[in-house]
């Protein structure tokens, strides 16, 4: 269902300087003991993401039945691990274009951009529009400030029936949302409390909207599930996410690759990469190490970052995605001209498969890490798959580096200095350090 | 009109070890008379950009005229540099949602992904389109491939009046397009022979897409003409294109810097971000130098990449781009529960503004080298200012790179690989070698 092809990045294949051996990888091995019973003894705290394929979905799945049957359009009002996972199932699963053709309709509401806000507006009506909000602390800046503008909004025009109009998915005790949902009897459901936001895709956070826009949740879950088994597996060489841990740990840590690139060639795939980025980012990202995730999408990209990527620096290892079988093909028939008849009777996917292995191989030829994995067909199956496999090789990989996974200590600073900009109580002294830390300035103007 | 503040790179500011001096900038001050020596010699051959704002833009505007009054669709086949410019003037100065009120809609084949082609069609009539094919070369593999399946399509459902429904925009002489399209009598554009791909938004390749979008072009190379005497200005400290490049340039050979975040907080301007990624990595990412652009959408990513930013590795400089006057606002009236009364009365924007605020001060605390660049507000005319900005930071820094800026060499590699595959005559050999770079593999199937 899923395949993993790590040829490209063993020494074998692109050499010693960059490539790394058979052997490094299985010297891996004897930490994995000690690696799974620290799982294990966090996985219903830290790494309780490994609980969500066994979820029971019965009220879930009656609440989406319900939208599906009473409202046109479903919007996200959340950020980052609370909107990135909702756009990557309805993205990959219900495919491009999903908007043009299916009800309800599905937008999120992440950025306070007040233009991208009026885009969202412009293409809804208030009075067949559900609103999810979702945040997990309840307080979200971004989240509770959308959120206030559209409960107004609502307020004026359907009136005093505008607690029908919103679902609230937030912590199960703390926050504003919560006493909110309570107190007006909205209807909500929980994020479990140890549920970190980045890996909360495959709980209530990412699931009604799945149900909503016709989503075999239970598919999903099954996916997961299956991953849950694999990814259970104690030998390196056969998990897939002990795999991809293992390999990009030595990459960063032994040959100098700063940097990630996923590169999907399929555009279904282009909200995942996106998804993966926090992932990837936010959970590894600390006390100096990690690497940078880069989004790349083939072959698009190979007019755009191949160029730097064979002869820039070499920091990078690649990992492309790779869809076998698509829903949609198109052939190259009729008259085809003298110069371009190496085209004929192909069909885009053949192309587009052929684009992939060219710049494949011109990676190995320039000694670039790259590994493939291959889908079978984008299904919930294997979405679920897919999810499962790298939020447990981010986890893995967080204890391989020796840092907590799970936290984002360093995303704080930034928000204090928001409150104190917002003149927020308590947090006047954040105030006085923004200034002093904004003193002077060169400016040049044009 | 354009504000570029570096207050945030200095020294000054965030300390020796990652902050550059106003010494360090001002020293590269005596290599200015060679460079523009250099610049000026190539002023028509590789700089060739320069002499897109002194365009006359008669027939173009003409044949934009006539499309408006006759289509519906405005479809761009064309990818890379023949797509990215094309994709950012109509999102940066028509807006967001364009296509959801606007007339022709406009779309772009790039990928020869067949689920994207496939929802592309979905949404135009063929018979109100007029495809514009862009392709410099006149034969790059995704843009033919993915006519020749139009050029079928239209043969079929609109019968004997296909050629009415294209128009071929391509090197003056050479190619296959220019050839086609001489002989069938389809309306054609040149893309002037000097010119390169990423380097073409305001030529012939941009520009008819523009104008039949509605955008005002004239102002658009008004701006670009105003930058053009911006940065011909000598001093580094008055000049925004080279002092972009030095900053840069410094960053990368002296402070490790090798990736270069453009984190936008606006989101009509993410394309240009995605055209900056093109222009900064293929004209710089040569012989092993070079910095690695990434792509960053504020506030969004302050939910995903700021953790990394500052606690990770400090391998980044970041530019954050502001735009100080939007379209729309939207304001939090009403009720406001008493813990997030500092939102009462805020709008959207200021929010907004607050946490580019709050994310750059967090990034001078962490000394991550930063700076912002903010446009007064969006417009054809402060476009136009931006891109040539950003075309001749780019030359100019791969001057200081001491590479050629305007070539592409690594990418033909993957290209000859893919003939190859593909059975083209006279690259029997790539398929033999592709043969060999692949032949065995270690994969993990699940």
């Amino acid at each position: 269902m899923i395949k993993l092809d790590y040829s490209n990045v063993l020494s074998e294949r692109i050499g010693e300087e960059h490539g790394i051996s058979l052997e490094d990888i299985e010297s891996f091995q004897e930490q994995i003991p000690k690696i799974e019973e620290e799982i294990n003894l966090r996985r219903d705290t830290d790494f309780y993401f490994m609980n969500m394929p066994f979820q029971n979905l019965e009220r879930i799945k009656e609440v989406g039945k319900n939208i599906r049957e009473n409202f046109e359009y479903f919007v996200v009002i959340g950020i980052g691990g609370s909107a990135l996972g909702n756009q990557t199932l309805n993205e990959s699963i219900n495919g491009l274009g999903y908007n043009y053709k299916k009800y309800p309709k599905f937008f999120v509401l992440d950025n306070v951009d007040p233009e991208k806000f009026s885009s969202v507006l412009e293409q809804i009506d208030l009075k067949k529009t559900v609103f999810n909000i979702i945040t997990k602390s309840g307080s979200t800046t971004e989240t509770v400030a959308n959120f206030l503008v559209i409960l107004n909004m609502l307020k004026s025009y359907v009136g005093e029936d505008w607690k029908k109009y919103l679902i609230i998915t937030t912590d199960p005790q703390r926050g504003f949302l919560r006493k909110f949902a309570d107190q007006e009897g909205i209807i909500s459901f929980d994020i479990p409390k140890n549920l970190g936001g980045r890996f909360s895709v495959l709980s209530n956070v990412g699931l009604l909207s799945a149900i909503s826009s016709g989503i075999d949740v239970e598919e999903l879950l099954e996916g997961s599930r299956y991953a849950y088994t694999v990814c259970s597996n104690s030998k390196i060489l056969e998990n897939p996410a002990y795999l991809i841990g293992v390999i990009h740990y030595i990459a960063s840590t032994k040959k100098g690759k700063s940097i990630s690139v996923m590169m999907s060639y399929s555009e279904r795939l282009s909200l995942f990469v996106d998804w993966y980025r926090q992932l990837w980012a936010e959970s590894l990202g600390k006390e100096g190490l990690g690497q940078t995730p880069v989004k790349a999408i083939g072959s698009i990209d190979q007019h755009s970052q191949i160029q730097l990527y064979i002869d820039g620096p070499k920091d990078k290892i690649v990992t492309f995605l790779k869809v076998e079988s698509m829903e949609r093909d198109f052939k190259i028939e009729g008259d085809v001209p003298a110069e371009l008849e190496y085209l004929k009777g192909k069909s885009l996917k053949q192309i587009l498969d052929a684009l992939m292995e060219g710049t494949k191989t011109a990676l190995i030829k320039a000694s670039v890490p790259n590994l493939t994995i291959s889908i079978e067909k984008l299904t919930p199956y294997s979405i679920g798959m897919l999810i499962y496999i790298y939020e447990m090789a981010t986890g893995f990989s967080g204890l391989l580096y020796g840092i907590n996974p799970f936290d984002q200590p360093a995303v704080e600073e930034g928000k204090n200095f928001v409150y104190g900009l917002m003149g927020r109580e308590e947090f006047e002294e954040k105030l006085q350090e923004y200034n002093l830390l904004n003193k002077s300035s060169s400016i040049l103007e044009v």
